[in-house]
């Protein structure tokens, strides 16, 4: 666990690169603590749909990303993790501006867990709601992804 | 509906601009029929994870593409749409190469309706599948929107 | 709202009868507050699979009328809703004995609301969590259903 | 998995008893195949919800024995499984009369499975439709459970 806090807390202080996907999609990890995780993300005319809003995807991706760093301080030294499934309920409209993606771990069994996240908006709305799956990958499987 | 179509045969003969996402994600529509689109997009580097494989949020948008595309194809005259919930199950892990979202809606009632997306990458291997449920948007709703 | 209220307060005093599904599984509301229910199950032996532990389906079903009881305390008067879809975790494995599924309603909007569930079994441990999307129904819709 | 199918053939015949929670319901195993199997009810007045059509809850556990028993064709000798997730879309109201779960299986990985079902009611209209998501136990996990 210790390497994997050590490099979440090294890609807070930007002293790691984020992953390609954050960057393509210009979200970044904001702050973290043990089953915790917030990613932000400053929505913009990039990121919308033909009405202009916020696209369901990057909305997901965003929340995808939240759960699986929150997820990700729950492992062991040498365990790795993959996203099984998630569901992202969209609750309102979300337009231009900062968004937070929450994210919280409900369960942390020894091979599965559950993780939920809440994306907020312009004062604090429910902008979308997610919930994902996760299982922890041991030796060969962690090695190997 | 008419407009609808004629506005995806628009996008398809690239004589419209794409949604900003999906410019900014790098996909594209690439057919549809009634009830169904199929949505590409050429995975690489950009769209990784730090596991150096497509980021679940990516194949979450590239499906949510997909659905909304196959479930605009069913709208009427004056009716928009929004998605109400989304669920992606990630069955392998994909890596660089052509993806294509294949999505199909299942049910279309007066107001609510059930699409479901296959992603497949090399080989046409199924890397993710999706369902959502959507709502159809009437009057000053879809005007509004 | 005033009615639906106080239909469930004769369903908590035992005045009116319960639902028929719940009287075949077993199930009954416990109390409930503005967003909240609580429906308990004695489960026994009746409600298992082949595992003898309680069928997931019994606990979908459990999970499906908390949420549902919470979210009618935030319906207007004349107003009925449907559930459109709902998802559920099965988290560890429920044995013989009480069942509490304890719903909150996250998100209520004028047509769709969200609304989650843990389901707490002995020593008051996550057994599985749900979460589900409803839509309110006025006028025709409401009387027809 | 010879096994496996031996007990579900015995269970069609009516050799074995079902387990108690399908029993319960009244759902029956009807028939199955490679990947595939069919569950069917006779909905009836003791299904109901308050709106006397056949609760959500029901569908959900009728979806959930029928993609159970598609998903243990799939095992192998010694294998179990657990269920860790489900959604169910609730398409249409469900009244009296017989419905019939089709399940089949769209993914068997070496540990996760992904199982869809359709829910058919009167005139094979579709009333529901689930996914699920499984996990195949071995060895001490098989055997615990």
């Amino acid at each position: 666990m210790a390497r994997m806090l050590d490099g979440m807390e090294r890609l807070l202080r930007g002293e790691v690169a984020p992953p390609p996907a954050a960057t393509l999609i210009g979200m970044r990890l904001a702050s973290f603590a043990a089953g915790e995780a917030v990613v932000v993300l400053d929505a913009g005319a990039a990121h919308g749909n033909p009405m202009g809003t916020v696209q369901g995807g990057i909305l997901a991706a965003l929340a995808d990303a939240a759960m699986g760093w929150a997820y990700m301080t729950t492992l062991g030294e040498g365990e790795s993790y993959t996203t099984l499934e998630m569901k992202v309920n969209f609750l309102r409209p979300a337009r231009s501006g900062p968004l937070r993606a929450r994210a919280r771990v409900l369960s942390a069994g020894r091979t599965i867990g559950l993780v939920e996240c809440a994306v907020l908006g312009e004062g604090d709305k429910l902008v979308a709601h997610a919930v994902s799956t996760c299982m922890v990958l041991r030796g060969e499987q962690a090695a190997g992804r």
